[in-house]
């Protein structure tokens, strides 16, 4: 039992603790999900809750401009927002970071947590700071709300439903990983205008992302390579594989695809909208297909 | 401008920044007080919401058990729900933590988190990881309720109020700062049984938060050192700075005393309430007494 968090892997270390915790009667969805959801007194809305952490070294590195660290810390969390078709509304912010840093790099941090919230019509209200020897953590806590009837969860894909992801992938790294838009407007349209059977937000890569998808819906997908929108010069397994898209990946009924895309175009004119593939039932054969003819497809270590 | 965080103190940085965060209405209380306080949708209940962290090296030594550590990070948030009166829980975990350290240590640090959570009826609904080559953190992320008339913010207090605190102060380094329980029970049985003006968790020693109550009141306060509950072989000098009591400290009316006293020895006999001074007018004389005669009682660096 000597055994290291990297040789097990994080994520499967949390898969195995988190879900036997005690739940109880208010809790709609624990771990597993893109938020927690909960039922807050009496309510008609659900109360949604995330917390999400950039760390220095690992999320960005020691020279990036504080105010896009900010933004990015703000943004990767309300993407999980949008993943649920939730709106966010409040934000804690918990600051791991070096007595001798410098103030001038947290007032920057701060300004850009501030201008993400302000952009998605978030209030910061409140935040603390730790200090460490070590590597500046930037841990943000968001919560908001979802109407029970637009809540999306990954479990709820059937099959031959139509996968479809906003936006382009790859490529994410160069530039947009620190400057993109949580997909709140997009995932609110979505289900008030559509039932969106599962969704997440593409944080790991599609690679990784539509598995976990799939294997909360209990089916198995398949995918047209070719039609993956690639970020302009990436190639198909770097779309696949690189990650920090924060894009909607969802499932909808085939029976919605001409209404979807037709309303789309004309609703986001300059967002692609792109069914990349469907999910089928899941069989002995898929599942084979799975892990040979998608190899890539597997969870990144 | 190359002013680093410790020369300027971090919490004083936050206190400059987080007031001109933009706010909106469905903010009761923001940054400042224990616990954020807003309005969740139709709730008749306020939302609470805090966030806090340990660090290692920092509030734990590495050679910690996780349990305790575990238990401690779980609690210190409580605490600040506590001091609200208020009802916890849902809680999520953010884990900053090396890839080579044991899963054992993260088994273990998810039991102390979980054993603390169900202690006080709070179900930890979500945890992520995010690797790091420095120390590890735990940031607790906690969510609840509080009724809007039974709310204690730190402002409420008024001149002449009695000053309570319960258990005894200093010493908790040597033990109980790893193995305390929120004070949850007896904040709910106070602000269903009398008008609490204002009230707080003691983190930082009653030198540092009674000065911090005293502001939000805008009241200047008396101590009698020698009323002082002491901890075992502790000075009153440790009573006032050691810090991690994780006590509550509150203001009430002195017409309430009598009755105060004598219903909670019934109903807490094992736990001492002892009032230790009064709020005062805040004057020039009682500001400079303040500032001479508690010097001991200004905010530690």
């Amino acid at each position: 039992m000597m055994r290291s968090l990297r040789a097990l892997g994080e994520d499967r270390l949390l898969a195995q603790i988190l879900p036997q915790l005690k739940q109880n009667s208010r809790v709609v969805a624990g771990a597993g999900d893109d938020c927690a959801v909960v039922k807050f007194r009496e309510a008609k809305e659900w109360l949604l809750l995330k917390t999400d952490c950039v760390v220095e070294a690992i999320h960005f590195v020691a020279g990036s401009s504080a105010r896009a660290v900010g933004w990015k810390a703000m943004m990767r969390a309300l993407s999980d927002f949008a993943a649920m078709s939730g709106v966010p509304q409040f934000a804690l912010i918990s600051l791991v970071i070096a007595g001798k840093r410098r103030v001038r790099w947290v007032v920057d941090l701060y300004r850009g947590l501030n201008q993400a919230a302000r952009y998605l019509d978030v209030a910061i209200v409140g935040g603390e700071t730790s200090d460490t020897d070590g590597p500046t953590a930037v841990v943000v806590s968001v919560s908001g709300f979802v109407e029970a009837n637009r809540c999306i969860l990954r479990s709820g894909g059937k099959a031959n439903d139509d996968l479809f992801v906003t936006g382009r992938l790859g490529g994410a790294i160069r530039q947009r990983h620190l400057n993109f838009v949580a997909r709140i407007e997009e995932a609110r349209w979505l289900t008030a205008n559509f039932k969106v059977h599962a969704m997440m937000d593409l944080s790991d890569g599609l690679g990784a992302d539509l598995p976990r998808l799939a294997r909360a819906s209990k089916l198995s997908f398949s995918i047209d390579e070719r039609a993956l929108p690639l970020s302009k010069s990436c190639t198909i397994q770097e779309a696949i594989s690189d990650g920090e898209d924060y894009e909607l990946l969802f499932a909808i009924s085939r029976r919605d695809r001409a209404r979807l895309e037709r309303t789309w175009r004309k609703k986001f004119p300059k967002l692609p909208l792109t069914r990349i593939g469907q999910f089928n039932q899941q069989s002995v054969i898929n599942n084979q297909q799975l892990m040979s003819g998608y190899v890539h497809f597997r969870q990144r270590r």
